[in-house]
């Protein structure tokens, strides 16, 4: 079998000389700017995406050079996301690392992500005088086709979590995933290496197949991870989705099997806010996580009166909406609890395993993928989603 | 002349259908999703940036049904950044009404915002059934172009703030609003009309110039006017700029100006923060406007000690930088009267004339612009920038 970890690598080094020669050099910006930009792909990653361009454009005899540029397009898109996202989560950490915004600010952070996005046009126009202006038009068109997709999915989760709706179904959870992860993970990455390849609609049309069902199956192992794996083993906190109050599966199918006074117990504690890290004073400038530390310790030292504290926990809500305190260990509890008792996990596992084993199936369908270490890739991909521990 | 109020509004209107016409309808998203995208661009609004991309197209022959999808492009890009700039810097209001961030909060509008971006490379791909492959794919360098040079300008200005640099030129500042705003305001709208009309790169570059000299001009007088118009006539706070602490022509050219104590005082000015509108509880959650008005209530009715204060200040600050504390009346009135003394509004003034000379010897220049309506708003934007008072 193909050593996975060796070819991610290999597509990663690639990719990253092609993400060099693509940022400008310009002196003048280099430090205000085209370093920053560096950051986050330089961190230690996998590179899933363009790995998966690269793989399966050369298992459909595509050559290598010509699908470098597309790969290094879809990592800069990926990167500008991740920092956006951090600086939306309010995330202290990125691969190790303390997140952009952190050490540079947000306004910075949201323009490094900004001009990341920006660049990833021109490399994709460059793919005119090599691969040729009809497969340069559709790689655009799968990646405007991608950014809809994704900003749709984001759309849905992010109402979800401000109207507080957990009444959902796999299917919810489904479209949701096939828009956020499938999509911009899984399904514009192999079609754009299909079209560098030079294949048509019906051909890609098996690779999206394929693509999406191992997205989705991939984003439900992610999160029955989370919540099953042990600090360090996994590199985030256990149970951090649970914390968070993310809209996984799991907890959308413990919420619909919970009896009524469970699930009005739940929605009030997946409304609170996740606390801050121990003794941290590292969220971002303006947090409330800091605050509502720090007004603890003034109320039991008598500097700030219980009555002080109320109004100022109001003037940091802006929006008016009551703010329902921080989870605790016995919330996150009483959550694991009662996803224990309704096999949540186990009825995501089932889940989980039907999209790997429909993905396999659209694989094998797809005979035009003829056998070559770069197909074997593409088949590891189910094996490692299937039994992946980390 | 050309009523030019006449001429935008029905720019605007052609333009909004246009955009009206890209958002999808899909109903699964229209609430989440695609209402919030037409938010801001309904919004009273010039829409200076399509009205140049058509003006220029049709002075140039070419016909509108052509030039509007690309527009339409234009204008999402333009409002994309508005709802990611507001939620940077922690704006209220925007074109009368609250920010998008304000309303739907940080996440859903920066989501928005990048969705506003995603969709603007569909509309600029159909250009190709339209106008042909090669006008549409030199609009999308053109737009590529534009992205980077906006986010350059943009890490140039980000970096003179975070770094709280002021020993800038008059040079520094035109390469920065170059790229700020000529590129994104006037050079790419005029070079994307031009496009559009079948022109090649010589009548290009000449459409070009005219619309950087505009642009530096533009921008000029916008610094010029924010601090000598009344509130209402100019529809914002006056001075705003000083408040703000933004790296202007004229404020650059008061601190070079200024005796050496002087200037320390003015910088130790400008590195404080700008005060929360009077009485206002609006501010975004978390920003730490809202918490400093409430914190000197709380103070000053014994709810909250000193020491308590200062304590929850800087655990606001999670960066570990100096608050410096509040612009007051006193130091804006100070920068203002240093303003006076250095004639730095006078000499603001005249750059912005000169610009304006050589953007009109451009355009003079520019003999294959046929005379029209359409070269006659084009010459009107000369006028307007030379005396605008709004």
């Amino acid at each position: 079998m193909i050593d996975l970890d060796a070819y991610l690598s290999e597509c990663r080094d690639l990719t990253l000389n092609e993400i060099k020669s693509i940022i400008p050099r310009d002196r003048r910006y280099r430090e205000v700017l085209y370093d920053l930009m560096l950051d986050y792909p330089l961190r230690s990653a996998k590179a899933l995406r363009p790995a998966l361009c690269i793989a399966t454009c050369r298992a459909l005899g595509g050559r290598l050079e010509s699908a470098l540029r597309s790969a290094a397009a879809l990592e800069m898109y990926h990167n500008a996301f991740l920092i956006h996202d951090d600086v939306e989560d309010g995330s202290e950490m990125r691969r190790g690392k303390p997140t952009l915004h952190r050490t540079h600010g947000a306004p910075i952070a949201v323009n490094v992500g900004d001009a990341l996005l920006a660049l990833t046009l021109q490399p994709l126009l460059d793919n005119t005088a090599t691969i040729g202006l009809g497969p340069s038009l559709r790689i655009l068109e799968t990646v405007a086709r991608m950014a809809r997709e994704s900003t749709e999915g984001q759309a849905l989760e992010l109402h979800w979590i401000r109207s507080r709706r957990w009444n959902l179904t796999d299917a919810d959870y489904i479209r949701m995933v096939y828009k956020k992860t499938s999509w911009y993970t899984f399904i514009a990455p192999a079609i754009v290496g299909g079209i560098v390849a030079g294949r048509q609609a019906k051909e890609l049309g098996q690779l999206r197949k394929f693509a999406a069902l191992l997205g989705i199956a991939f984003q439900t192992q992610d999160d029955i991870l989370n919540l099953t794996t042990e600090v360090g083993q996994y590199g985030k906190e256990t149970a951090g989705d649970l914390w968070e109050g993310k809209h996984t599966l799991i907890l959308m199918h413990m919420m619909r099997h919970a009896t009524s006074q469970e699930r009005d117990l739940a929605r009030e504690i997946l409304s609170k806010r996740r606390p801050a890290p121990l003794g941290s004073q590292s969220a971002p400038p303006g947090d409330p996580r800091n605050l509502s530390l720090e007004m603890e310790r003034l109320v039991s030292e008598g500097e700030l009166t219980t009555r002080g504290r109320a109004r100022l926990m109001q003037s940091l809500d802006g929006t008016g909406r009551h703010d329902s305190g921080e989870k605790t260990d016995q919330d996150v509890r009483f959550l694991v609890t009662m996803i224990d008792r309704h096999e949540s996990i186990e009825h995501a596992r089932k889940v989980a395993a039907g999209y790997v084993a429909k993905a396999r199936k659209a694989l094998d369908a797809a005979a035009f993928v003829a056998p070559s270490v770069h197909r074997d890739f593409l088949e590891s991909m189910l094996d490692f989603v299937a039994s992946r521990d980390h």
